[in-house]
């Protein structure tokens, strides 16, 4: 059976190292000394490795049944929970208000990387509550947010988005889902919602649905669409449940992965909803919350990506077959550990450099976020917003690629389900598609981010890279870093000069690489990374610092990723650069 | 559910259009004219639709189950698999002489990619028994012949092959079933194997299972290891099935897919078996077959991205989402269909050019394996064994990856069971693993294959796409693909440059870019596939052809994959002269 160890001193190394947090002028981020976050990582990693993993298997194997509208999840599941919300961990990043522990998202990211890590499907409860609890805290009423939040925060009672329908997924402006308005403030929400995870199950008192409609009467289209709460169990006055909603699961989806989380089929039958922000400004107040949730699922990726990689590693040591070309290495055993062949070794450092540098950039990319929300820094929001579909696209594509790659490590023994592998993969491939499918992410990237506000964050993003350049082109030990940096960061200017220059030609050239532009700018950004890792390492080793090894060891993963893995950026250039006519020759029928 | 259509024109036209196959010299290729492969292929294609493709989400719900030792395949595979036998299909390539049809084994590979992409589980029953017979075909006495090829070909008894061991897979000497001479030429055969596919089920009245074991007594390691035939039931002297061998199933493994192939753990006890082939030659009996397995793995990876693509591009004109970018495309329906986007269009054209390249280049391979062992043609013998690590780890690693691009297509509902798209990418995935994982194939192509007789056979590679460039560097309209085909061959040649100055100096330096040459190698390959069918296309519309779209169609296709894919080659190479340091750098302790 596999096992999960917290990553909690790489963790350590890119909050303080590498990203200086506790001096960063982001309100919170002061009280973030090294100490504190290793105190909470430390208890969220125990947390991590001695509770959910061990559930992981369980939740596949058992999955969530529905028996007579109650559904049951896995064997364990309802003691963890119990165990998470008692101490705190789903509010981490809440307000003290609703009680909260009051921290930045950047802590919420780096426990929540461990947890999901450890337990997808069990994560994601919790993971949607705070989703959920997020739209009510920035677009609710004083009363909705009296009413919910510390419920959703405590999970003790859990959250939901409710957005897709059967005809339509991406384009919601073709939902169908009503809701009559009551005269009372309150309305009748009728219609059905697909593929909600968490929709209904057994661990919570309550279950507060976030539903999208639309308000009979209202504009047609995406812009008639309106969000509302809508409570499994109406609320009483004095917050205690009272009667049971028009809502109720109909089904339960057979999934690929991550069975241990309930995917419903929901039903709504006059059910009596809330709305949440103004009419029909339901996108905006979904919307709101898409960077965290984006930023989310791209933890998710990385997440399997590490715990995949560190099963492979630990089998790649322990399994002996064959020797090694260069001559044996454990003339004491019948043969040696995989780890000595150099295939296998390029296949571990392709997942090493990738999970390392990945986290990197997703602990930026949080602290974007806090510097966003907290220190109101117009710039970081900037940044971030354009950062996230790549956050997304490229860490669950590339994240499930690894489990893949992970998996390959065990030859035969990877595809049985006994050793875990398999399940790593299969619930890694849903990241590459909900919460916007990965060519969505690409389609946002290209059609809307990379020119928002004339272009300016993308600009910045250039400017960061080549400031970063300038600044240690001639600190001893950069030279492998800088020269492969420069160079993907010049292929991904040179795409962007394209679609400027093409794509208002014809928007085909421009789209037809939305894909590959994605993960060229996602590479730019892991070759940022590993740069700023590489510095931080050789700081540390010039310091004199006590492990040595580890910064050794950062060093070369990092020199793998320089030239190994970024010089991809060339590749997807040329695609981008070979335009649409390739992609659009064909009519739809003589496919 | 999913569906399947047989691709006849598709192979008519590699077969006869591309390859020119009648017109082999090939003993047998005489007889296969357009009308004769065109009537052969449309009854194998119905089955494959009718019979085969609605079993296969059957298959993988209901898997194979263990009651007291039997093991009960899924709900309708035994009237289909006597159906299969009935029509002579699992001895289409196999002599008269023992009920065969005897026709060349490029036949068995275009109706074998129907039934694999129809339903890979099922298809591997009669895959594994071709692959048993095959061996006693080459090395059984005749007395051997007699008994078991009748029933063989026929598939009344089925067969397997049994090679790993819990301990050892790849590194077959550090085997332990034993084999004890009973001084009567029968052994008594001892030990565990697992993984073997078909192992133990109900279609058969026997199953013949070759077992790879060491003599006592006999020397150690891989040298000492012989092959048996073990039969389920011993045989009678009037050939009928007699008393219970020693032989059972202890287990059928959870695997993440192919359930509808019985996985088993098998143990011998005392079973009596009898010696095929030489006394510590098991291995070399082993390997003859390997070109054709290792071909037929090949096989699966791409039948399961065609039909992958299949239902991909179907749901993509059916499903309404969003409006085209470049003007409304469906004015009366509520939103355009998937394929008006130009990411989509730029994925289903990524599965559509490999699809029809990998099928040329599995269709090329087997008409080389048919001009070695029919024709014993020297260098087709020598060319096909270089290529087949290249058609097996290139189509298995790129059919599984487009099978996950096929999935992408459906968006949720590619993730649940229902719409089968999630059974194609885990059926897909095994081909990546047995019959010799990956990077097995990648180490043989680079440690083995390369250097054999002295590079004679990658120099005829070179000569072959460097001749057709040559001859058709001025056809009107080869220029598309000969400047591409050229750059990927120089980048080919410049790896193997690479290996043999600096894997002298250290096979790491080797061994570290062998995924990636063999990677290299399969895209060069496709590349060279696509010029041979613009040429075709383009003489075909040149002709007057009565079907100018479909040679169009080609063409844009082709174009497609010369522009958009093939410069992934330049990619290989950059990894490949990177050499071993990066890979290499990292102590085991540290990673």
């Amino acid at each position: 059976m596999p096992s999960y160890t917290a990553p909690t001193k790489d963790i350590q190394f890119v909050l303080h190292d590498v990203l200086n947090i506790s001096g960063h002028a982001t309100p919170g981020y002061g009280d973030l000394d090294r100490d504190f976050t290793g105190a909470i990582l430390g208890e969220a990693g125990k947390i991590a490795s001695e509770v959910l993993s061990p559930l992981n298997a369980v939740g596949d194997t058992e999955g969530c049944v529905m028996d007579n509208g109650v559904v049951r999840t896995p064997t364990g599941f309802k003691d963890a929970f119990a165990q998470m919300s008692e101490g705190g961990w789903p509010g981490i990043d809440m307000p003290e208000d609703f009680g909260g522990m009051g921290l930045p998202y950047v802590m919420n990211t780096a426990v929540g990387e461990m947890f999901s890590g450890a337990n997808m499907a069990f994560t994601m409860y919790q993971g949607l509550t705070h989703g959920a609890a997020s739209a009510i805290l920035v677009h609710g009423t004083e009363g909705q947010k009296a009413t919910y939040l510390p419920k959703m925060v405590s999970c003790e009672w859990t959250g939901t988005m409710n957005l897709t329908e059967p005809h339509c997924g991406t384009d919601l402006g073709l939902m169908r889902t009503k809701a009559e308005p009551q005269g009372d403030g309150t309305y009748k929400i009728s219609g059905q919602k697909i593929f909600i995870s968490a929709g209904e199950h057994d661990m919570a008192d309550n279950i507060v649905h976030l539903v999208l409609g639309k308000i009979v009467g209202g504009p047609e289209g995406i812009k008639g669409v309106s969000l509302f709460i809508v409570p499994k169990f109406l609320v009483n006055e004095d917050g205690s449940v009272g009667a049971r909603n028009g809502v109720s699961c109909g089904k339960i989806e057979e999934k690929m992965g991550i069975h241990g989380n309930s995917t419903c089929v929901m039903n709504y039958d006059e059910a009596t909803g809330y709305l949440l922000g103004e009419e029909h400004k339901g996108m905006r107040a979904m919307f709101t919350m898409m960077n965290e949730a984006r930023l989310g699922v791209g933890m998710q990726g990385l997440a399997q990506a590490e715990v995949a990689y560190q099963n492979a590693l630990e089998y790649a040591k322990d399994r002996l077959q064959g020797r090694a070309v260069t001559g044996v290495e454990n003339p004491d055993g019948p043969a040696d550990p995989l780890i000595v062949h150099p295939d296998i070794r390029r296949n571990l450092m392709e997942q090493k450099s990738f999970a390392e540098g990945g986290r990197a950039f997703l602990l930026w990319g949080s602290s974007l976020i806090d510097a966003a929300h907290r220190g109101e820094d117009k710039d970081a929001d900037g940044l971030i917003s354009l950062l996230t579909p790549v956050i997304k696209g490229f860490l669950t594509d590339k994240g499930f690629d690894m489990t893949i790659q992970a998996q390959q490590v065990y030859g035969g023994h990877g595809y049985i389900e006994e050793w875990g592998m398999s399940q790593f993969a299969r619930d890694a491939r849903i990241a590459m598609i909900y919460e916007g499918a990965n060519g969505i992410q690409a389609l946002d990237l290209v059609g809307r981010k990379l020119a928002q506000d004339g272009g300016k964050h993308v600009m910045a993003f250039f400017d960061l890279v080549k400031g970063f350049c300038k600044e240690n082109a001639e600190v001893e030990g950069m030279e492998d870093f800088i020269a492969p940096l420069k160079a993907a960061s010049k292929d991904l200017q040179a795409a962007g000069m394209y679609f400027m220059q093409e794509g208002m030609k014809n928007p085909n050239n421009a789209l037809s690489g939305s894909t590959d532009f994605m993960h060229l700018f996602g590479h730019t950004c892991l070759g940022l990374m590993w740069a700023m890792m590489a510095k931080a390492s050789l700081k540390a080793l010039a310091d004199g610092t006590s492990d040595p090894v580890f910064h050794e060891t950062k060093l070369a993963t990092g020199r793998f990723y320089m030239t190994r893995t970024l010089p991809m950026t060339s590749v997807h250039l040329t695609r981008i650069q070979a335009g649409g006519e390739a992609v659009m020759a064909l009519d739809a029928a003589n496919f």
